[in-house]
């Protein structure tokens, strides 16, 4: 992993140093005391990643308009930066804590053993956790929820799934979106979800426009809910 | 920075430990040699960065058939996992190496250091460095270029610019690609050319069409090419 790389320059020499790190395996530690605090509450727990602009924000949106009748749900809402995605959140009807990671590309285990903290964890039911927006960095960091949710959108190209195989390894779900614009993107949907197969035989595969309002009960009934 | 940080569960005590590593000033100094080699050989340099889909190898390809006259262009492509990129430019007309990084979610100024290494330096008089695709990592890590360019697309959504302060303080240039899709997305360029200029006043903003040809000129003139 390159997050555990020190580089040294040493008289002219170029040192490259693998050290071994415990911050995987502490991290693993803290989801299963997560995925344990889940399982006591009886709230059904859900990460979801994907890139900048696939998508995430607007699929949680549109899942908590249609089931916030039937379920008490809560957002946990990772971002480098702003607090754009939780402002939506809590305009879509769901509390919302808001995670700033800063320099940092994912969300860890034990940001969210801290933010649950702050929930009320009696009140809800679906805990929705929407990771920093990028396919690579969360995929090393389990954070303790019962599904993995990896949000992808055509207009990323016709490459995004084999480029990104360790975070679709991970995924119980992915969602391929925005596929009323494929053929102006010239994507194949089709070859997209061939991709995942090859790669995780195991996922489920919904593919949605969340724009046109297609694939909603698909992806419900993909998560279970 | 979340990748210099250490988790601990010790005796059910959870601590959070951020570490100084010289990771940073390590890449720094070897940024500072590469920059000397780029200047040694009379080569320009120009590390592209940009998500997943944003265009960052198709405006490389397309730089290379419109300069591949005027210049002997050389392309380094990091990857995570693929060599798909790397093709691409060599179809284009183009030396290329490959570096693919695994789970890391950028290049750093020692995997430049090796590649430029199996180039023939004397040969060459533009290097474009495509960096692995996302807009949080490659912000902390410098190469040694002379121009850092961002690429962005409007199909990231209204966001991508205020959401990533850090690489858009970085850039030289951004460009805003794809945007012969604005309207379909529902997003305004000018904002976001605005949202650059309040990140950072000195970088020059493009906007570009690959697919529509609509551009090229500008960002030639922003690359002084």
């Amino acid at each position: 992993m390159q997050k555990n790389k020190i580089l040294k320059v040493d008289e002219g020499e170029i040192l490259d140093i693998e050290i071994e790190e415990d911050l995987l395996k502490a991290n693993k530690e803290l989801a299963s005391v997560n995925r344990k605090t889940f399982d006591l509450n009886n709230i059904k727990s859900v990460n979801v990643m994907g890139a900048i602009g696939s998508g995430k924000t607007s699929i949680i949106q549109w899942l908590i308009k249609e089931l916030k009748n039937k379920y008490k749900i809560a957002v946990i809402a990772g971002d480098v930066t702003t607090g754009i995605d939780a402002e939506r959140i809590k305009e879509a009807g769901a509390e919302s804590i808001q995670i700033n990671t800063g320099r940092g590309c994912h969300l860890d285990a034990l940001m969210i053993r801290k933010a649950i903290k702050k929930l009320n964890l009696k009140e809800i039911n679906l805990l929705f956790i929407e990771n920093v927006g990028n396919l690579i960095c969360p995929a090393d960091f389990p954070l303790g929820t019962h599904l993995n949710m990896v949000v992808v959108s055509v207009t990323e190209g016709p490459y995004m799934i084999i480029k990104h195989p360790f975070i679709i390894k991970e995924a119980d779900i992915v969602v391929i979106n925005k596929i009323d614009l494929a053929d102006q993107m010239e994507v194949n949907v089709n070859k997209l979800v061939k991709d995942v197969g090859r790669i995780n035989s195991s996922a489920k595969v919904v593919t949605t426009s969340v724009k046109e309002g297609i694939g909603l009960n698909g992806l419900i009934e993909a998560l279970k809910l």
